[in-house]
């Protein structure tokens, strides 16, 4: 593909999610709305709440995304680290945003007022705007090209939706999938066959098990819509020839 | 802590996970299993089925974590590329062995026979041990520190099954999760004091918002049983002095 393409990497902060104690469920809520902004997922990493482990992980992935985003870790307890972390990975001061401060004072003004605890939520890294968080009181941040958002999936969901149309990207990855009945690897050489005979196109293959028989999910993605259903269909075709029914959108 | 502490790594490898088709399940699967082996999950990372990410991650990862493990790419078709992209990673060429070629022999003697994409799954880096698979044909691999598991989650488990208590470690980490009806911006302060009271231990916190009401779960992690109950308990006490209620193990 000669179009450029655009990408973004997500840095997961939480000990929750290693220890297992929390599903993580940004990674596809984040992954689902970068592509319909027409931008590529291109890597994840999941941190602890340590300073220097979100500091690598910003400073490289940031420099080799178009776009970085983080989650969780902005709250108001001592567990909270996310912007003192990445103000240490920019180089700049932690300073309090006077519009979160104001937005945070309206939130709490009937909530028992704006405490210190509180007012960190109102902590940015210089330089950095806000994020609308329609949900709950902390606001999202952006700095550069990083976003800074919450962890708590649906108030996370809610600054993505904030963000929606307002980020440059490329065309969305498009995708059809077809199923069929049979072990992945009865059909590996047609599948590898029938990629390979298009640029710009991907299969994936996913196998599983259900009601005690094998089958198999073929993901054919592409950004333009004549290649992916050029390759959808000769893979249909492929499928036919080996007396496979196959199932558009998948099993 | 003065105990040593064994960490490992994950990378899932998958497009499936960046393009938001898959929700993730191996990453808190993992991280449970891990613990009750004494090893804490430090870090993760999502790549995309492309050399180049493997290597890098796996590279990283393993040289500064006790164990590695992979998920996912083992499979018999073209868009499996976890045993080339580690066998790079690793300077070494990839053989067949010869007990999963065995294996895979017995596993599709009923099933059609061993076809080139099958045997596919029976390749591994030069040096590598096999991890039994009961649930399905291909092995998982061992290489030195490096652990290549399926993808899907139930072979990965069962899989990790076959390791179990196989791998060195430390102390598993307790927890004790308390949950109050409370914004964690009111108890933030208390909070903090709790865990700087006492060595070895970290307080998670984390908030929810259930049928209208705001509420949190603190999650008190140690490996000593004593220095948890301790803080725990100090918890425990701190809410009351607030006059709020504490449910032990969490709302």
């Amino acid at each position: 593909m000669s179009e450029r393409i655009w990408t973004a990497a997500l840095v997961v902060i939480g000990d929750e999610i290693l220890s297992g104690r929390t599903q993580d469920k940004n990674v596809a809520q984040f992954a689902t709305w970068l592509n319909v902004q027409g931008i590529r997922l291109a890597e994840v990493r999941v941190v602890p709440d340590v300073q220097d482990a979100i500091v690598e992980a910003v400073n490289v992935l940031r420099a080799r995304n178009d776009y970085l985003f983080t989650t969780g870790g902005i709250g108001p307890t001592h567990d909270d680290i996310t912007v003192d972390a990445i103000a240490a990975a920019l180089g700049v001061q932690v300073i309090v945003h006077p519009a979160a401060r104001a937005a945070l004072e309206r939130h709490y003004q009937t909530r028992g007022g704006l405490t210190d605890a509180r007012l960190r939520m109102a902590r940015v890294p210089e330089g950095a705007e806000l994020i609308v968080n329609r949900v709950s009181g902390a606001p999202g941040i952006k700095h550069g090209n990083i976003f800074i958002l919450a962890g708590v999936p649906h108030i996370a969901a809610g600054m993505l939706d904030a963000l929606t149309g307002t980020l440059e990207g490329g065309k969305p990855v498009l995708s059809r999938t077809i199923g069929a009945w049979v072990a992945e690897s009865e059909i590996a050489d047609m599948l590898g066959i029938t990629e390979r005979a298009f640029d710009g196109v991907a299969i994936g293959s996913y196998p599983f098990f259900r009601d005690g028989r094998t089958g198999a999910n073929f993901v054919v993605r592409a950004t333009d819509p004549d290649i992916l259903n050029a390759c959808a269909d000769m893979l249909l075709a492929g499928l036919g020839d080996k007396g496979l029914e196959a199932f558009e959108g998948g099993i």
